[in-house]
């Protein structure tokens, strides 16, 4: 059996991974949200299936959340709720695509009422930030156009920068913004953020506190997304990850679940450019859990992470610099495989149960008997979704 | 000016293009469906809605029903509705992918249950054809999985083929199943018709009526759309066109709208194949104006259809064969390009006036005074979508 | 460690996967055709390195040829040489994308002249066949046109269906006609055998001895290749396997090495489907060493297949099936994973060495010093590569 | 028929879109070369090919050249030869993917000598730049990787930069670097420099005369270049155009044949972003004329991008602007599609033909006796192609 060196745990032990609180809820397309028992049916409860995440795999000691989804009258009290669980509340993400003003846009919009209501959201989102502790404001804009013509995407630009520029204004202390790119949806023509050059770019303008999001499943097909991870380590703009994975468009299924090689490349290339338990670069996901449970769901996520943090870690470095610099093609991509093809498995479970967790956090929790109390308990009120 | 030759007119004469009821109905992504004033509340004013963009195009004889988002008590009432407004109703739509039980498939389901509660569904489905007097049930299959390993696809593929028999058998007269088939979503991992080699392979095992529905937002990036239609008018297999047009996925977006020449070449290859005022293919919108006005929406897409088809019955065709058989790649290349930049929205327009029918449709419903009697009136109720 | 039943070493002994004779010459893209020492100069030196293979590995027992590659004045030589060598002569390719006269087309030509030409070179294919002891014809058209308008397609699909008659019937005994189709690539607007759909329909309407081959290269971003080969052998049309991998187009790199888990995916449903040590479907390489050794990428390949075929055939299908049954999702997707992340390799090399082979094929292969034999010894003449 | 106004004539008048010599020599796919009768056997037969295309357009004024495949003894004489026949020379492209040193990288090896020899090859191209008179350096780097883990992506990235610095360095007065993206090919898996971002992130760091090179084919499928376009005209960074069009991959088609209305869009927001007629921005072709005639081919290319400018020149700005301003997305689309669909050939040939130019530039090529000249005097010798 593989085993982890010492360094190699103390690294995996440095490891935590932020839930998002809306994988609690239910979500689906645009054809069906499917609904599943037990799904909470406010924050409180979102954030103790987060917590019970936490509790069986020590991965997942923070959650991120959403405003308006995850609006509560008293933060402080959410993140008392929290802390009592053993988690915090971690990244606030805005929303500028459900309000009916934000058809056309939000903070690239043309009307100044309407640029100013999207820009007012994210100072009130700050706010949030400082009575949850949170350090990161996290801003993925859902705007562009669907028609050629239909607006003017150069001005669009320009105005994002302003009103980034007195979003980021407001920020305190080592408080920062990242703004998220995607490819497409929900806009089909274009999209104000498409792609981590435009994120940079629009980031490098404000401050050393402006980060880019790479979320994983925001790419066009073939995209070489490590790369990316590699380019953005090394321009210092890294901020965070959303991670998921895709077989075709933004999927929002679990990460590593449709590529498994393509997230070792990507630890690979977050391990060489020092972006592993680097407080500058966060790690979250960002799933949809449509037809499957939920709270296994992210317990299945944290640990492909874990699982491949550790397959990436495993290879021989020397080896592979040595096997690089001759050229070797096919010695660089054996050693660079064989740690991928190494199963980790047997030897994380020894290690977890050397550390008092669960070998297996999956059977762990299904026999804690937390989902049959959650279905029993959580009757009646309106199940959390992506519009509550 | 271009002048339309009396051939060329006598066939744009015989055009028509049946329109989807849903397009008049409200509709989104999975993160927002955004509302619009005047949006029928019933399938009586999605008829009527139908009929005037009819009215002023002569191009939209007929509307497409969605069952069960347009279940009437009374099918014959609609009808009447329908021709009293000059139009009919057209393809029957069924829905396998909202209903709890249909999670995990439908007329795919391993448990035989929820299939046949499926296969009953279409059965209805060809009851209602009976009452309105349709000849087209269209299956499109929402059906499939989101993670390798799920499910078993070959069962599926059985199951499904047993499915559209006793569907098939249920047929009578001229009455047809058309089966579309869908590339992605809201399946992520695998789709049970995926592709027009799987809907041809199904549909061969069932009959002379049973046919592949070929929906032009339906494909990978970058397939040559245009050879699938010259492969099914050759096979003898095009029962019907979903046209929209995309830029990445599903888009839903006006047909035309996206790539002109695309809609071009696709028409050019119906004309080449005998598809064109062929009974045998039905010519269908299927689009979503999710941020733009619906009924104009309408005007604007069949107005495209009839442009292209205009335009590509200018070709030179001799001229065309000719250097064809010259293998001159430039000359054959001219000629199809000669006619795709011939303006013909002059003489079309006049062409439209000679029959009666306003210059610009587009104009006309504008002044028409419909759209603010619509919003003026169609207040309370609840707006239909895709869930009513 | 894991160990491996009886019945997974019996059927892993079965496995034999062919190799392209051209994998040993040169190769590159329209950029630059690399060059390496030792390549063979003729089809005798191909023969002997493909025999290299199959020396350290008992994995790839027959080679595949292309005429007018690998054309020789005395095939039965050939045959002995291979033969002497322990492996035989495999499928034959033609080739109808390098005679000027092939500019606009060969099996699809408008020009009769041309057409016979491409028939009859396909005649002299099933000579050479009866000369090798072949089994299958093998047909990729790099057929097509680069601009709309260019060409007929429909008449050129009616040619091909023509050609293909012709060709089929001069087969004998056992003898295969297997058509490959390919996405895009030489030709950039339409290619005549585009998708399976096409071949499928075309190889139907010959007979029981025409098949499909899949090029696991030749799809479109985000095809879901696994779906087809369940299709094609429900269908029973699935002959024959060209493997690859492939990051963005038709790359031709090692199988296995972009994406191991679509691989995976692959070998399950070949093994689901009855596919697996089935005289009805050939297993095939097709790739292109540009920059990597040529022999040494051959074994790990073949190797990447063995283990990839270990490793799915690991899968409790017992499990899996329950889990499927019960739309258990995430249950069905960890057994399926677990296969997938088993580590093989140990248990295989323990299996080689008891079968005399050795237990790491390409460390073997590094000290049989036969690398440096051919390096020195093929020293003049012309390399042989794609044109020669 | 429309009219072109005094000022968009005075636009259309400043146009002049840059020649690859390249496009004169043959090329082909990796797996063919195709010839054609006349195919230049030296730059200076290129340059007069070139010529001709200026001499029936008016539009052509330069030529690029490509290091060395147009390396001449006396770039003065060639550049006399230019200028007598009405033409300059212009940009010189750099090559670093033919040289067997190139392998495995060049302006990004590891080994030092050479980086050297490459760093080396573009001082020498400055060299011809100061003999030439020619502005620009142009730098495609066709290097990259094909397997993950056979090379240190990151560190590449710190030796490009250091390479293009020092070249940066050599040059003098107005001379720049243009540094072009390529999502990929040659190289498989990572490509030194895949998109804007990173040729935006490398030559912010060079200096004001550093720019970036967008290729219209060197996307992933589905990007919006026109985005892209306007984000770099917004950043200043946009160097210059390489216009060629696609279907799937770097097919290096006629620009504006596979996607019309693409370029219409491309153009749009040229001129929108001040990039017409700005020296700025450098238009060049960057085709291949695989099986289509050279000459009349690229006098095809400079005319699409003559008619599509005039096309995007037509919009109706602030008709289009009240309609974006308003949230009128068909009122700003028909305003956009109006332009586009408007038929300015009619007079574009007149006003040709005001200026002392053939109104059919095709035509009169055909008619010229150049084509039949050629090919009856470039007998013998070598025909030029990417390789010499």
């Amino acid at each position: 059996m593989t085993t982890l060196s010492p360094d190699i745990q103390a690294t995996l032990e440095g490891q935590g991974i932020e839930l998002p609180s809306w994988a609690f809820g239910n979500s689906g397309t645009r054809f069906r949200v499917w609904t599943t028992e037990g799904t909470p049916r406010d924050p409180f409860e979102k954030v103790a299936d987060a917590a019970e995440v936490n509790r069986v795999t020590a991965l997942a000691p923070s959650v991120a959340l959403h405003i308006p989804w995850d609006k509560v009258d008293d933060f402080g009290a959410l993140r008392r709720h929290a802390e009592d669980l053993g988690v915090t509340l971690g990244t606030i993400n805005s929303n500028t695509f459900q309000d009916e003003d934000y058809k056309f846009g939000a903070l690239t919009h043309e009307d100044d009422r309407i640029r100013r209501k999207a820009i007012d959201h994210h100072l009130e989102c700050i706010d949030v930030m400082d009575a949850t502790g949170s350090r990161d404001l996290k801003i993925w804009l859902a705007e562009g156009s669907n028609y050629p013509g239909q607006t003017d995407m150069r001005a669009r630009q320009d105005r994002l920068n302003d009103s980034l520029r007195q979003i980021y204004a407001r920020l305190t202390g080592d408080q920062r913004l990242v703004l998220e790119y995607k490819f497409f949806e929900p806009s089909f023509y274009h999209t104000d953020v498409p792609d981590w050059g435009t994120s940079y770019a629009q980031v490098a303008t404000l401050g050393d506190r402006a980060m880019v999001c790479l979320d994983t499943g925001h790419h066009a097909p073939g995209t070489n997304i490590e790369f990316i991870v590699m380019q953005l380590l090394r321009l210092g703009k890294l901020g965070s990850f959303d991670f998921n994975s895709r077989f075709y468009a933004d999927d929002d299924l679990i990460v590593g679940a449709a590529d498994p090689f393509q997230l070792f490349r990507i630890l690979v290339e977050v391990i060489r450019g020092g972006g592993l338990n680097n407080p500058d670069v966060a790690f979250m996901l960002d799933q949809c859990h449509n037809i499957e449970a939920k709270i296994p769901g992210q317990i299945r996520s944290v640990l492909n992470v874990q699982e491949m943090t550790a397959r990436a870690l495993l290879i021989d470095q020397g080896a592979l610099a040595a096997a690089q610099s001759a050229n070797d093609v096919l010695g660089a991509q054996a050693v660079f495989m064989d740690a991928f093809y190494t199963d980790v498995r047997p030897a994380l479970a020894e290690w977890r149960e050397s550390r008092g967790l669960p070998a297996d956090p999956m059977a762990a929790y299904a026999a804690s008997g937390y989902q049959e109390r959650i279905e029993a308990e959580r009757v009646g009120g309106v199940q959390a979704g992506w519009g509550a």
